[in-house]
């Protein structure tokens, strides 16, 4: 498969990362076509992997990975062109983060989400919202964290999301391990894991943790 | 002890009956002094346990609890007075939802918390935010869930919250199961988690279910 992945940073080149080694032909993108860091990456990746611009990157994937973080996702998928990403998987990682005195900020939040916005201003694109609810070390190497742990998913597409769990499960990630939250506007319930997240990795001091939910039977005694 | 606890519903009715059947005396506070609800409980309780306004109940208890419904716990506990929650542990259950058109809305939410704002109003009060990451049931009845889930809390004043992990001990939650998140500004992280509750409260069809947080090492590679 084609993938065109947006972002430099670590979640793009974590993922870019993981799907070349699976196979497939990866395409990264950024706001310049000679960015520093997508070479670097394309360099040390090999015969499969490429660089260019957001719009290089869209045209080339078949699916595309917005690794882009939240407060610039918009703006890179303005970039990457509409008609880049019409019909195709766009798989949405990013949170709507930012920081102020180092105390962490989520816009949009509540009734809304980046994701859900991402599909309302793209409504031909098939947006499913993963993996943000991990650090990219995990995302792609589910056993750094032991037990059950899982992710979330939702989205608008049925098909887009079945896919999306296939690619999950190439991950590492099992299909039972991977929650369909319905709908994209339910990309709210996990973006606004956020504060809880960030406290946590502060308190451990490392990002190798998760969630497993756990639960009971729901008897009424 | 002697324990007030504001709030004549499922989590007030729920938590006083625990503290009564661990030996402790509670009265039940409410908007009136001669709450239906109120007043079935005490029928069903016995000897100690009381009700009366949500004044009667803070100026009664060593101890404060509030499980009055976000929306309305600034007004009850005005309604309790100031006075009779100085100096007090004040132990805040609640979370800010409302519904609009079905859909779950938090306010204050992302910067703020009802937690936090409740600290703000009442500064000689004690306040530890608890067990509002969990249905009632589960609160006082971990085992409901299997596996080591856990519990969140946070607050200003540490002496108030080693006093509220014993309670928690009581209720059956060990020690190690209680994350300390820090100050009453991580109330949000907690809060925030409702929507993501909601969504797998309704997928399960029932609240027996909680977090887990699995833990890896953090090593480097």
């Amino acid at each position: 498969m084609k993938y065109g992945v947006l972002g430099t940073g670590d979640v793009g080149r974590t993922l870019a990362g993981k799907l070349v080694e699976l196979g497939h032909e990866v395409v990264m993108g950024s706001r310049t076509k000679a960015n520093e860091k997508a070479l670097a990456w394309v360099a040390e990746a090999g015969p499969r992997a490429g660089a260019g611009t957001f719009e290089d990157a869209a045209a080339f994937g078949e699916v595309v990975v917005n690794g882009v973080s939240g407060q610039a996702a918009l703006a890179a998928l303005q970039a990457a062109g509409a008609e880049n990403l019409a019909g195709k998987l766009l798989i949405d990682v990013c949170n709507p983060l930012s920081f102020e005195e180092g105390r962490l900020r989520l816009s949009p939040v509540e009734s809304d989400s980046v994701g859900a916005r991402i599909q309302r201003t793209f409504p031909e694109a098939r947006v499913v919202k993963a993996l943000n609810t991990v650090n990219c070390r995990v995302m792609v190497a589910p056993g750094r964290v032991p037990g059950e742990h899982q992710l979330f998913l939702c989205g608008d597409d049925n098909e887009a999301k079945a896919r999306t769990v296939a690619l999950l499960g190439d991950f590492g990630w099992p299909a039972d391990r991977v929650f369909d939250l319905g709908g994209i506007e339910a990309a709210r319930c996990t973006e606004m894991l956020m504060p809880l997240w960030f406290t946590l990795m502060q308190k451990f001091g490392h990002a190798d943790f998760n969630y497993e939910i756990r639960r009971g039977s729901g008897s009424p005694s």
